[in-house]
Formats: C-alpha cells, structure tokens, sequence
C-alpha cells in the first residue's frame, strides 16, 4: 500500500507524444550552476548582527532549496531521455550511452551534497554531451546556447 | 520533452465548476504573515550552544519552508481568479484589475525574499482589495475577517 | 528508500503557526458536489458520433479529475484538523471527535468511488459539523456560507 | 489554514537566479498540440469490442491527462515570466503585455477544455509571441524552433 | 527558467541517509497488476445504461489513474536504487546492472500504455530480480513476499 | 476555489486494490531517525570559517528538508491505513486504535520540531506497533524488520 496522493501523469514522455527536447535539463542546470555561484558569493553575517543573520539564512535556506530542486529536475529529465526516448538501436551506436547517463545522475546527486562549481560545470558538460548525442540521433544540428 | 511527473488536474477552476473563493489566498497571506512575525522573533543562540544552535536553525528552516510555500500558495490562488475567474466584463468595470494583480503577486515573490512584516501586511492588504472585488462581481456581501 | 522528490513541507499547521480555517475543506467538498452533477447531467453521445464522443470523453475524464483530488483535498485538510489542531482537551470536549473525523474522511473515498450527488450532500453536512465543532473550540461564532 | 503538504520551493524565477527561457513553454505547448491530435485520430471501437474498447479508453484517458498536464505547465511557464521576469520597465515598451499574457493563459484552459488543433495552434501562436517579445528585451536573437 | 513549484526533496537516497528498500518498488508494482486484472474485469455496459456508463467510466478512469501512477513510482524507485544506491563495484559484481534497470523501466512504461496481465507479471518478475540482487549486496537473506 | 494543481490520485488504497502494506511507512520513519542522528552529529564550525560554515549550513538544511518530508510521508501513510484500510469491524477488536492512530500522527509532527532521537525512537515503536495490528487483521505472520 502506498498512498499516492498525486496522480503520476502519463509522462507525455512515453504517451509517447515525441516531444523530446534536452533543453529542459539544460535550463535545469544552469539554475544549479546560478545557485552554487550565489551561494557562495554571500557574505556571512556575525549571529549577533540579529537582522542581517536572519535575512542571511533566508537567502541561504531559499537558495539550497532551489539548488536541489533544480538538481533533482535535472536528474529527471536526463533521466526521462534515457528510459523512454532512447531505444536499442541508439544504444549500439552509443555503447557508452548508459555510463553517461548514469554519470550524469550523479552529478546531480554531487551537485546537491555540496556547494561547488567545479561540479556544477561537470553537470553543464554531462548536460552538453546527452544534447550531443541526442539532437545526432535526430539527424538534426541544433546548436548549444544557455539562457543565462 | 518533460518529464511531468504530476498530472496537473483539470484545475476546477476551468472545470468549470464554479466553485471560486478568495478565502483560499487570504489563509496562505495569513500564514506569510504569522511566520514572518515568528522568524524575527527567535532568538538566536551562539554556534558554540549546540543543542540551541541546532534547535534554531531546524526552526528556521521550517518555518522559510512555510513562509514560502504559503507565498506561492497565496500567488498561485490569485492567478487562478485572475485566469479563470475574471472575464473580460470585470475588466472593463475594473480597468486597473490587470496591475492590481500583478502587484499582488510580485508581493508574494517579496515575501519570499524578505523576513517583513511589512511587506507581509502590504500582501494581507493586496489580498483584501481583490477580495472585495470579487465579491462585488458576485453581488454578495461578504464579510472579510481572519482566521488567527 | 523512498524517493521522495518532493519536499513534504514543514505543514504549517505543525509550525505551528495557528493558522487553521475549516473553509479550505468545505471549498473542496463544493466542488466534489459541483463535478458530482455535472458528470450526472451530461448527456452521453453514441460512439458513433465520433466528434461529440470524444469531446464527452474529454469532459468526463476531466470531472473525474476534478472530483478525485477535490476529495481527496477536503479529505486531507480534515485531518490535518484532526492530527495538527484537536487536542486531547478538545477530545473531552467531543469524545465522539475521533469517529466523526473518521467518518467524514471515508465519505471522501466514497465521493471518489462513486458519482453520487447523495453522498456528496453527506460530505458537505459532515464538513459543516466540523466547522461548527472547530469555530466553537475558538470560541468565534463564525457563519457557515458556501461560495457556489 | 491549509494542509500545504508540497514545499512549494523557492522558485528560482523569484530566487532570483536570473535563469528564464520561454522553451519550457514552448515544449509543454508543443505536446498540447501532439496529444490534441492524437485524440482526434485515434479510431473509436464500439463498447462491445471489448480487448480494443478498453485499450482505447487507457489510451484516452492517458492522452486527456497528459494534454492537460501540459496545457498547466505552458500556462504556469508563462505566468512565471509575467510575474517574475517582466518589470514594469517592459510594461512601458510592450503595453499591451498583460492582456497577451492573460489571452495566452485563458488560451491554455481552452486547451484543456477542448479537444481542438485550432486552439491548440493559436497557443502555439502566442507562445512563440512571448518569445519574441521575451528575447527582444534581452536584446538576443534567438531563433525560434520546435522539438517535435 | 522552470517554475519549479515544488521544493523536490534532497532526496534522502543522497542525503544520503542509508536507507534503501526495494519494497516500495514492490509495492507498487503489486498495485500495478490489481489494478491491470480489475480493469479488464469490469463489465462494459451500453452506453445507453446511463447510470452504469457513467459508474463505469468513473471506475475505469479512476483504474487507470492508479496504474498510471504506481507504474510510476514503480519506475521512479528502481532508478533511485540506480543513480542513488548502486555503485561502481556493484556494477563489477553484476556486468548487466545497467540493463536490467533500463529494461525494468521500460516495463514500467508498457505497463502504462496497455492494459496487460502479461507485462504486469513481468514487472513484478523484474522487480524481484532487484530485490535479490539488492540484498545480496547488503549481504542480507530478506524473502520475497507480496502483500496482496 | 482552490486551484489544485496536482491531480490528486485516485489513491489506489481507495481504488480499492487491496494492496496494503506498513512497510511504507516504516522506512519513513527509519528515514527521520537516520536524519536525526545524523542533524546531532555535525560539527558545528564558526560562522568565520566560510567554506566550512556554507558547507554545513547545505547539509543542515538539506537534513531537514528530509526529516521533515519523510515525516509526512510516515504520517500520510499511517493515515492511509486508518481513512482506508481500517474498518468498523477492526475497530471493535482494537477498541484504541482510533487513539493510537492519533498519537502516531502526532510523532510525526513532534520528529518535524525536533531533532530528537528520543521522538524518533518513539515514532519507530509506534510503526511497529500498527505494523502488529495490521498483520493480525490480515492473519498473517510477517516478520518485523528494518532495512537500515
């Protein structure tokens, strides 16, 4: 028994409705790699600085939150890309396509238990590589641009 | 491609079910509002008290958490009148409807960013106006109060 | 293990931030009883009619929707009464508290099970018990109204 | 009080981390119009074809929910770049964006309601719109392309 | 940008916090079978028996809300032991690692799109290949049981 | 009037599709306790250290977010087996389990304040006890066991 309160949507992904696109991961990460920078760039006030403390922690608490929710869609989308936009035949032309994936998960993971834009630039990489591989198996050339 | 875990629902609101009601927004404002008073008011102990220390920053987590999940309650409720609710005829009869709900909810998203009471009552007062609004389309009369 | 992607909130009704208002069940259970009949009054097309069908079916499904997580929505703002506001003081105050919780939770399930205008009916009287019951624990005399 | 049991996170769009980009948009409109046709074409089997009438109502009522899923998310992706991006600063350039963005969401409800290409184009129309107007105060050139 | 309503959890399989239990992937894929068997058993009636039509396109549509859901989580579970739990010397240990989750949640997926007492068994005989591969990794003797 | 994103699920314990299991909620709670210990065991460093301090502030905050998700989770599923599994004729065996329900509920709200091992600890029993009931009711003998 579980209790499932929110209906899990038919994930267009395998409707299918083949509207694949690694943009969505890529926006993702770039949120993880806004967040960690700004994480790190804010100045840590002294407890007894009551008001400045607080407005600190809240910025903190606020940003870790948006750093790992971000992380975790990440994860999700490279994920969905994997199990259901991905097929044996791409598998035999990319037979390191499930290394790379997993990989990439973990970083996601790492990217979440720590601060750091060394692996929060891994992820942008792992990000650029699956955008690759996937627009080839389209046969389509879309170039790699962020939005931030 | 995304992934979309949750089926987003049919939104009653655009059911349409006709079931619409301000109470909604002005619960969630209400809650912005004691848990900013809250935060401003823990005391807060030196790192070096452990247990206090560790007490405190679990409170405080919590209560951001709450602060800005009922700011975004409290957005999102607005923008359901706003879409669903209101009709091209309400606009024509309140011409700054348009900004006035803007405004509301960069109060929400203000909230979030900041610890203020403030900011907090500004939202409080936001939600009043719209509550008066809608009940006058309706052409009932109904009392505003609050919860706590 | 559990996943668990998306972070329970910290409720603010166990903030605690006293925050509690019996309308957000009762606008829920409005619309279990507003979807409950439009779903009974719409009229079914032959499959035939290939147009017609699909648009009722579309509808249908939506209602369903609507009506699943409406309840499941009143069902679950009831029992945050339940496990977050009523204490034992209350309990001595209502020793019938438990079962009327109870109760009134299983009619959500079977406002869902069901496409049934009497048991939504049920909903809406047990809902209204619970506002009476909590408004006179705050001792406030607050009016029941229904928005639709 | 409300239950509140998700954390609604911080939302990177208000963090702010600076990260906005009409393709989410876009990609959920993109599967509107995809599942809208699919539900068209599908062929309806009579109820007393049993094995294919069931196949066809899951295949249904997983397309409604994923049509509907997506419309909410197009609709929330653009109501996140009128709340958190937009500043009053485009208001004055762009006057007539707070009707564009209201159109463009009630367009997305129309969607739900509906099983219709046509509604599911003019969203499509209106998506690419705010993309424009969106790259153009970021004064970048971004070309617009579809996934699917 | 991405609206990012829901905090997603630190997702305590990173935190990591060590507890990992196939059981809920189980458990979900128990539900998924129930509910493939009963939807195939419903009776189908005209749909000029208006009230059984309707009682029984609730029940249908509810049905496959459910599969679809648990499907899901199904799928979601097995990945979390994937990215989260499964390390580079469980994959020496077991070379197809990588495959058996990819095929795994691929089934989830056909599990969603038909209705298939086939492809639910194979699910449930899938999921038990990782339950005894995950304990035999924990070094632990756990039986297989189900709870339906 | 609420806007209900989430499609709410057709909670296959209300579907109903028999598959019940307190495993559930026994890993969530072996979750908060795992979280708790390890909330209690960080070094705490100064505020001056700054790499040192951001690096636990993430962990701090990433814990809780845990604990606190993994709470609720322990209380809906306990939940789930009293609104749906539970019925009047279990009540009559276990005269307390109305009692017993409530004060495993409020365990988990009192894990969400604290960090305490001792409400942790005491969750646990709790699990376990309606682990035991449950089981009875089933006439079934199913070994208590954690996986952590």
């Amino acid at each position: 028994m579980k209790e499932n309160k929110l209906l899990v949507a038919s994930a267009h992904c395998d409707g299918p409705c083949g509207v694949y696109d690694p943009s969505s991961a890529r926006i993702a990460a770039e949120a993880v790699l806004s967040m960690t920078k700004k994480l790190n760039a804010l100045e840590i006030p002294e407890p007894s600085q009551k008001e400045a403390y607080i407005q600190y922690l809240n910025t903190f608490a606020r940003y870790v939150a948006i750093k790992e929710e971000q992380a975790h869609i990440a994860k999700t989308e490279i994920l969905v890309l994997w199990t259901d936009y991905f097929k044996p035949v791409h598998l035999e032309k990319y037979p390191n396509l499930h290394d790379i994936i997993w990989k990439a998960t973990k970083l996601c993971s790492s990217c979440k238990v720590h601060v750091s834009e060394e692996e929060a630039n891994k992820l942008m990489q792992a990000v650029e590589e699956i955008h690759k591989i996937f627009w080839e198996t389209k046969g389509r050339d879309i170039t790699w641009f962020t939005a931030s």
